[in-house]
């Protein structure tokens, strides 16, 4: 299978060079180099023998349902945006990886309707509205967003006719119930599997996750005249807060919780803060234990101000649910991956991905490789060629799974 | 000494309506509303019988020497340039009163020459270096700063002559060894005296000032999937920091710290912070106690960042020592305000003044006077009459005393 990786890792390097900008991989929804990787993944899918679509959202389709192909198809895929200056695997290798798969199953001559996808839109990068190709195939697509404009002015809707789609017909992306899930393989994006020298995991779930924006309103004083004990610091408020959250998610088993961004008003060295803004983001697989830690940082945000005198305002940007995997697709992949003599690593996802919008419509699971120094959305982003080749096996694994199901059922 | 007190106060404001700006106080240095205050200015000089001159950096001087006048002139004043969206008060009301000590000593027939200024430059705003008035006057101004442009790319120089002042000429601006000292009135810019319900208070020292930038390095990383124990984050460590400067200053008599500047990267709420940059400014009357505490913050955000595995690096932008103000002067200042039956307050200043750059010429001395609400450079700093008042009937027991030491002298 080392051949097929060292394909699977080319072909991301191919397309990688596919960008908005010289120099660095940038590829947002409907732009030009999309066309180009549809281009080179067209080729590549009739090449072996699949039939190549692309639906009325931009997300390219291969299926491949050999003779004996019973029952219904299995779909397999990621996504081909980028992040702006992007690495070259987060998304792609799991459209690339896919195509091996479907190789996989065509050389086993498995009984199986595969259908490889490339959605057209996972990072929302160009409208500010992540998942756009996924929602269309899960028939969630929010028909608002077509007047949304990108940083040009373009709208959403004539962005699809530019790039030969009628947004009037976008409700045919639509599955219909002829699907029996959706595989997908993805980078994880995070330090857990080199850390525990691990190649793949199945992934349990995708975390919920809570988005709130802060604000500390105190007073901006001089810095040379107001002595400490007159002061109402916004900025020493806001940093007493973030080390409430760090301490609460060190202590909590899976929580993560992040400060990642802030401003200070005025921001100039000689003036004492008057007011502070900042976000916090915080995530579990866990629905209840996100909600209780979001409302312990909440009441030590008004414990923390109400002590200095401060004002406190916040605001609820994104209270997401955690998705979890399907439990049957799950326990085949793991079941795959103990065959093909790997440790069983199950672990959950702290990122959204296209099979979190999937699972809405479809049985859904996930497989993560490895990310070499934890590092994505950063051309460092990188993938083993050891790790895609365990993946292949764990592909080969789980495909004859799920073939002797469609065989027995 | 009400209507006096009513007259300065009218007259800081209306030089406040003459700005750059339409609605909001804005004067820098040798722009066209400075020659409306300079012929305000003049005409009331004249009316007192004062010899009204402009030096070459544009200072407005106005010399007051009776008939009977002995010995050395005092000199008295403050600047009339202002920060953006200014208060009507910070600098112009040392000049408006500085004229009405000078009635003061006229009415009382003293025999004193006194030489009330009104330096052209304090704030600094328009060439990015403060004291450009009492640099010259103190003979320290440094000839390289002619080469700087403003926000407009306009020359020092060229702004000079503009303003019909001739470069070539700065050194004239200086002082001889005909001056007995320099008394500046100023508005406290802080809140001390609000909170002591005092109205004056007699200034020891200008404090000293360090000023740093601080640059943090961890690891930017994804928020969603990068585990507590594995982060290196910049924020959490600056945040770590900024309580213990707090707490340091909180808890060391007369040591203000302030952290006023922050920015962190790559400031997005679904990343970790890979590196953040803020300032310190740290003040103290002691140089000593200035050293140590800037040393004790230093050592901390080495154990913070050594703990954490962030990289840290900081910039030294400035370590001024504390400038004492003259002994005899200050004692003749305090004796005055015990004479005038007020509660006796002696206290450093936080900001610098032009007394700080004339101390280095002559014998400097200051009075405050309360900020209601502590408010300065902006559009709702005040005065009370009172207080004006106040100062006043400390100028007249000081004029007394300085002239008697003359006729005796």
């Amino acid at each position: 299978m080392r051949d097929q990786a060292v394909r699977a890792i080319a072909e991301c390097r191919r397309i990688a060079a596919m960008s908005e900008e010289p120099g660095r991989t940038t590829r947002r929804f409907l732009t030009p180099p999309m066309r180009d990787v549809h281009a080179l993944l067209r080729r590549r899918m009739e090449t072996m023998g699949m039939t190549v679509s692309i639906d009325e959202a931009g997300n390219l389709h291969g299926l491949w349902r050999p003779a004996n192909a019973r029952g219904k198809r299995l779909m397999m895929g990621s996504h081909v945006d980028t992040v702006p200056d992007a690495g070259a695997f987060d998304g792609v290798l799991g459209v690339t990886l896919a195509l091996e798969w479907a190789e996989v199953a065509r050389n086993l001559e498995l009984p199986l309707a595969i259908e490889v996808i490339a959605f057209s839109d996972e990072e929302g990068v160009r409208y500010g509205v992540p998942f756009l190709g996924s929602r269309a195939v899960a028939g969630c697509f929010d028909l608002d967003l077509f007047s949304r404009e990108d940083a040009d002015g373009v709208r959403m809707d004539d962005a699809m006719r530019a790039f030969e789609l009628d947004p009037a017909k976008i409700g045919e992306a639509a599955l219909g119930d002829d699907v029996l899930g959706y595989v997908e393989l993805h980078i994880e994006q995070g330090p857990v599997l080199e850390t525990e020298n691990l190649s793949v995991a199945a992934v349990s779930a995708i975390t919920g996750q809570t988005r709130i924006n802060l604000s500390f309103s105190g007073q901006a004083n001089h810095a040379g005249t107001t002595p400490m004990h007159l002061r109402r610091d916004a900025l020493a408020a806001a940093a007493e807060w973030i080390i409430a959250v760090e301490a609460l998610a060190q202590r909590t088993d899976g929580l993560v919780a992040t400060v990642g961004k802030i401003s200070v008003e005025p921001n100039a060295s000689n003036v004492v803060p008057g007011g502070a803004k900042f976000s916090l983001d915080v995530r579990h697989a866990s629905d209840g234990q996100r909600a209780s830690s979001v409302e312990r940082l909440l009441a030590e945000a008004r414990a923390i101000t109400g002590r200095r005198g401060i004002g406190f305002e916040y605001a609820i940007q994104m209270d997401q649910p955690a998705v979890p995997m399907d439990g049957h697709l799950t326990s085949l992949l793991t079941e795959a991956i103990e065959a093909a003599e790997l440790h069983l690593k199950i672990m959950p996802s702290g990122a959204g991905h296209d099979a979190m919008v999937m699972a809405s419509r479809v049985p859904a699971a996930m497989l993560f490789l490895r990310s070499p120094g934890g590092i994505s959305h950063h051309p460092a982003e990188n993938v083993l060629e050891a790790d895609v080749e365990d993946a292949l096996r764990v592909g080969r694994e789980f495909l004859r799974r799920i073939a002797k199901e469609i065989d027995i059922g």
